[in-house]
């Protein structure tokens, strides 16, 4: 089975490092085609990035619209809906799976995740995804998605200060990785800590794994119908602010 | 006071039908300036065309950011979060803006809508705005945004019938037009049924002249914090299914 | 247009200072009469003194039925379904006005009012309006209505100490004065902390204004049905339907 | 053991209705002191009459505070909170009484009421008790409360019409009968249709009785803490605490 | 009337402690038969516990099915919702009638327990009796069951912090004791904290007391129907109906 | 791998038809064991059958606890929490799968299972799962467990009715089948109606895979810690921690 790994953003270090995170957990007999868009924002951080990464992202699913199934390597779920809408196979995205997966191993989860001003969003996905009740927090470290990749001791720290507040005082159970570039974070957190941590990417290949094993395909009856083939006037470039 | 009132989609008849809306009910100090982009989807039916209106629609509130508000005139409020990212002035969504007058004049309420494709987004936005108590149903007529203009007996009659499923059997106690297209039916609706009509556009003018007059601004803390300038690399050109 | 602005407390300051912050906001072409009960307690302070000024409360709705709207000065929305039930013209409670405002600007909010009393009240009301997970936290400062009046040093640190744990601690993006006696707080404390505050007396006249240029009336289906003409016997002056 | 039984109308024979429910189930060593004001409406239907009964039954509460528990006998559970501040001993309201009565005996249930105008309020009773996901519907017969005392056989056959939908349609598998007036039918009406069917008069005395067997008194703490003595000018004899 | 008071663990101390608390409050005209089983665990502390506790209690109840109601005393409300399908009688928990009686006293209130490793079981608990809201934490001590019977001053002084917590911080204005082997700490717990502190077993036997005066019974449509007679093969001996 | 496939009811041609499912989507890599007890009912349906069937489930669960994973394959998830505390690899259950899979595919499903005495735990399972909103209904055929397994015409012909209200009437977009005995109607269910049809045995395999490939474990913080070793006098054999 092929599965089409999509990173939304166009810095190809975050989409080789969610590939590594993949190929660690994905089936002998599955392989993984890995792209990024080759135009929008560097990095997605808050409700405006995510609107620009969503056009490039698309094009990359209907050019890849033979794979068995897709998943979107974005802790904001960036163009879900849309990517569901267009598809032929099933899509998952890597903040569902993750709460998907972490209620299967604990009453309640907090998720950790980068800016503060990704807080708000992320607490609407787990709304929507029903996880109000489970996810107990949405904590924030303030450390830039890009500043991870160097993970100073620094950065450490203040995630690991995050961590134990949500287990302490929140009364996680679990936690979650509330970002692609935390993904090779998980083993270290979790061997630290003593409790499960959950890396959306990997939760998410699985899923999609699945999905594709039970032959089930996205529901087309209402809120996932095919596009209407309707004018989609001129080309698109994005005001930067 | 100048007001922005921004179309989503390239349809220029369905902006001046907001604008005639919008005109009525505008106090006389304020002056209306209506846009729609000129590139993007003619219409906007669910998840999928939503993504491809944003950018568009963005540079348009960009280009008028000397206005005092905004307002989107598509029902799906289409961009909203990311608007607030962006402009300086306030911002108000016509689906979020005709729900928060509904509960004003009533326990409880319906939306009528197009097309089933769109009901699920509608539940989501009124679960986020916290009206899924108020919001007893989202009933679709199932005919498209623009075969409202024709406004033939049928489509009409189509309509009449799930809003009086909505007043007998869901317990609505007032109607909200689900689609900026239907502008223009709320009185005849109102008189017909005897129950409150509200058309988003006219309550969003309202409450962006409301917002204007107490001097509140969008708040930069944490959700709506402004945008950090990063690369944005690229042109879009979005792939049309 | 005409709008009733109608403290249900004895106390004509009080009324006054609601009328200040008022005449700010108000249209050109709006004019505000503003009254007080002539019976009842002079303040209004949780659950027992509600019920004593809403009947005086009533009779001056009554009285000034011939408004296009009216606008209930108390943060506890005092009367206001039963106000629905009487006036002809619509009617705005400011503890609803202020929150339905601050979704319009912040993902999140926190009011911020007198006596530890007063908050259940509150936080039933926030429930009733789809607000709970929008209002992150009510917080009581503990300083009687009264007092308010004599802004003292120290009235304002404990204020101040709440709205500063409410954005750090609870998360809020805005803040909601809770109490019509703190209308007048709202810019230095905007100043301040530099959020939005919302003032209930401010936004409910916007909305009203709004309500009634939209020509929009009060359902009279189902909950706020015109109140049946019945005997009531007794003491009661105000106006039988 | 006294138990003050306070029908919040004036009217004498619904009050002597409600006593006889109430000795049905009494211990007998319970004494039930049953009273109504002598001012304020004839009938309790939809949020405008309450407001005028509320004074007039606080009064009673007052005249008879040597009481061990008080239970308000209307369905709306008018003026309970104020009545918790006022009174010494512990206050019961049928609404609430009924709906923790139905939930030891049945994972969901109906609430038949008279008018539909008394829907929405109880809708938000139900809320504010946590019985929305219980209470599966709330239906009206629009028999008014006064009609019932002649029980037609009409009046029987549109209440018994409304029951079957809740069994069969809405999932209910307990009826609660939504109006003091109806407390003479439960007999009939749990054989007819072999359901358990929960009068509220009667359910509400023996949870008074229970609290006072448990010397447990309102919480004085926030919300239920004791009226502050403050002038209320005018025309209430009331208790001034 | 007689009331089956079933402890379901094999500690017949626990068992007598909560028959003194049942006495206590007991009508003079109710007889107690308290019981254990004589199979199973010593004390049930978690979802592990529970399941092994329940067949010797069904039996128990099996055997004592000419009672007129059955009181679980297990704060954990072990095998209530099998218990109501088998017992002829009504069946009370004592989570659920302490969850009860605290909403008649207060707007809010917290359990405190004792293992940490039971507050997920409790927090599912309120969320089905609808007590999420009011319900504002779970507190665990962190003794164990059957050290609370020695009732050290460390033991007293760990659950006299928590309770504080509960009060100041997370806003409760009632306490509720979370353990079947907390039933004699009420009345100090409450005169220290001056606030209601319930019993569970003590509000359990009241509750019963008054379904069975007002002669309501379990109801037998759809979730507690009668256990359909069916082949248990293997090495229960129990009721099969 | 190996999985631990275990029917909690004694039926082994019902354990054969959940291995004949499992063994259609697993990985060629993975091993199932499939078991059920040899004590307990020959069926699960309501509440009462669960108790009963859960020891020797757990027996087995101990006597496989060199598994790398257990699925419970009963609708009910009976005893999923316990198995949890007891098992050193991950348990996952068929309803909590198919839910999960399920929101991956559709905006909204229904369930549809055999007996109505079953819906209210299915419905107490998918609020706790966070699925109350997504799930739009749970429908009983009334078919009972065992005679699905002859797939008359006229059971076929029930079934089908109640899943074409789910996709009329109650707006669902998918299907989840509520019973393990439903394992082998998927496919023609999906192919008559043209949406998703989850199977939980099927989904359960693939989460349990998904969850071993990622090297994840139970949380042993708070709920799902490791049972306490304390007596269990009588007649449990099973593993005592």
């Amino acid at each position: 089975m092929k599965i089409h790994l999509v990173n939304p953003n166009t810095t190809a270090s975050m989409t080789q490092q969610a590939l590594v995170a993949a190929n660690k957990v994905r089936a002998s007999t599955t392989k993984i085609i890995a792209t990024q868009p080759d135009y929008g924002p560097v990095s997605i951080e808050g409700y405006y990035d995510e609107v620009f990464s969503i056009p490039g992202m698309l094009e990359l699913i209907a050019a890849n619209n033979d794979c068995d199934a897709h998943v979107i390597a974005c802790f904001d779920d960036t163009g879900l809906d849309a990517a569901r809408c267009l598809a032929d196979a099933p899509v998952v995205g890597i903040c569902e799976a993750a709460c998907l997966n972490a209620v299967l191993l604990a009453n309640s989860f907090s998720i950790v995740t980068t800016l503060s001003r990704s807080v708000p969003a992320l607490q609407h996905l787990t709304t929507r995804y029903g996880m109000k009740e489970r996810c107990v927090s949405v904590r924030a470290s303030d450390i830039a998605v890009l500043d991870l990749e160097n993970e100073t001791k620094e950065a450490t720290d203040v995630l690991h200060r995050e961590i134990e507040i949500a287990l302490v005082k929140d009364g996680a159970e679990a936690i979650v990785l509330g970002c692609a570039g935390m993904t090779d974070m998980a083993e270290s957190v979790s061997q630290k800590f003593g409790v499960p941590v959950i890396d959306g990417v990997s939760a998410a290949i699985k899923l999609a794994e699945g999905l594709v094993s039970q032959q089930l395909q996205t529901s087309r009856v209402r809120g996932y119908a095919k596009p209407i083939n309707k004018p989609y006037s001129g080309k698109f470039s994005c005001y930067k602010p």
